[in-house]
């Protein structure tokens, strides 16, 4: 078993949960004290993740939203890369993807100057643009494949035509079919939104035993039922399913981490009992 | 005509120049005196716009080689943004995309903390994860078509099936004519690799007039008389050209910022030589 998927495992299992937390830092929705400096943007993903960090394996910081506040932002990501519990994974939500020199580049940054432990990446530019990130053996890479939002379909729904006459097949579906192809270091994973938990059965029963990062529960309102029983493996693991809004915004007042806490809780049982269901 | 696409043409109108000059800062390629501060990567990047600025109409610093040298690379960034003259346009090569509501973050850091002219996505999540972008009418956003990089045909090669029985079509050809469809504001353009001549004619005569951002041609050593030439419109117009190694890496010596001028000279040469023959 390699490194990455090791890690994953031990993760969601010292924790018994599928919980992922999204630390998507928005200046309007936190506490006005929380303003954009780094010391802030850090001190409330500081109370966020001391509130929830015995209840979840992961959390996942989207990179937009810190490079939307400028070097503060980009500092407080950094810091609060380096607070997550060593027994905790941090995925960077980048959604990467570039030609092989610049990927590089962007592997580099992900791994090396955040430390996170996984990253998603965007397989539009093909295989050697995966490379890069997919070359760290002991990190994980979650490649987009059917995601959560409603236009996820303009591309990744599109039929397409087969040469041995076979029927077509939708584009999502192909993603999946060549991350095993490019799994070689066994740390490839998918994204899937909760919001599609029909074609997230579909790329489970392709991907086999990948993890899947499914966003799109709560502030996005997939079922979350389906979700989870359609997107974990014949264990009932190697599903990460990720909220943010729903959580770290669960109270916009001063008791947001304490209010924090009781939706990861609340989400964690929920994904609980469904996994018992599988 | 849209704001953007005025802008677009005056730059390169006023610098007789459809060249795009990649400012990637990689510290294993530069002197050894510039090191990896703030200062250092801004000084080499300001000599190279010192050296460069009356020959080009756009610079491209790509996102990935300023996120790998961390908050030193990231204030670099919008230092050398801000250092570019208003009459030259700049492109952040971002590569961007991501659900709406992240969008819209990722669009105000590039437009509003970077304050990038333009901006590289990728269209891989669909139309609502670009409207954010492309709702700033007055910026250029340019989306990932037929990339130049060896593997771009993984994905971008595929053929759809067509309900109507009409040939099979690849991804890219389908994402030209999206592109078209998203362009309500004027703003939308596409990227094309000069490494894939015969493919950029294809987006060309689907595009119209869309601007299309041509890189691979120097170190990817794509075909720059015919990409020029398959790549403009039909005046000659609303290509832009960019390299990067080629130029800013001409010498890696103390002499770079002359050689960087000459090597960008001969490109633009070159390419206004293969605009007549259109």
């Amino acid at each position: 078993m390699s490194e990455f998927r090791e890690r994953f495992l031990q993760a969601s299992r010292a924790a018994n949960s599928l919980v992922c937390v999204g630390l998507d830092f928005d200046p309007r929705l936190v506490p006005s004290t929380y303003d954009g400096t780094s010391d802030a943007i850090f001190a409330f993903n500081r109370a966020i993740i001391d509130a929830t960090r015995d209840l979840v394996c992961a959390y996942k910081p989207n990179l937009a939203f810190y490079e939307a506040l400028g070097l503060n932002g980009i500092e407080a990501l950094k810091r609060t890369v380096d607070y997550v519990p060593d027994d905790v994974l941090v995925i960077g939500d980048a959604k990467r993807g570039d030609i092989g020199n610049s990927a590089r580049f962007y592997a580099q940054a992900a791994f090396e100057v955040f430390g996170f432990d996984a990253v998603t990446v965007s397989p539009y530019m093909g295989a050697d643009s995966l490379d890069p990130f997919l070359s760290y053996g002991d990190r994980g890479v979650f490649i987009l494949c059917r995601t959560s939002n409603p236009g996820s379909g303009d591309l990744q729904d599109m039929k397409l035509a087969d040469s041995d006459g076979a029927p077509p097949r939708p584009l999502y579906e192909i993603v999946a079919e060549k991350a095993i192809q490019w799994n070689i270091k066994g740390n490839c994973g998918l994204v899937v939104g909760a919001t599609y938990p029909e074609q997230l059965a579909r790329v489970r029963a392709i991907a086999g035993d990948l993890p899947i990062l499914i966003p799109g529960v709560g502030a996005q309102a997939g079922d979350l039922d389906l979700a989870v029983r359609n997107g974990v493996d014949r264990n009932g693991e190697l599903a990460v399913v990720s909220s943010s809004r729903q959580i770290i915004y669960a109270s916009r007042s001063d008791d947001f981490a304490s209010a924090a806490r009781r939706a990861t809780l609340a989400l964690r049982d929920a994904i609980n009992r469904a996994r018992q269901r599988v």
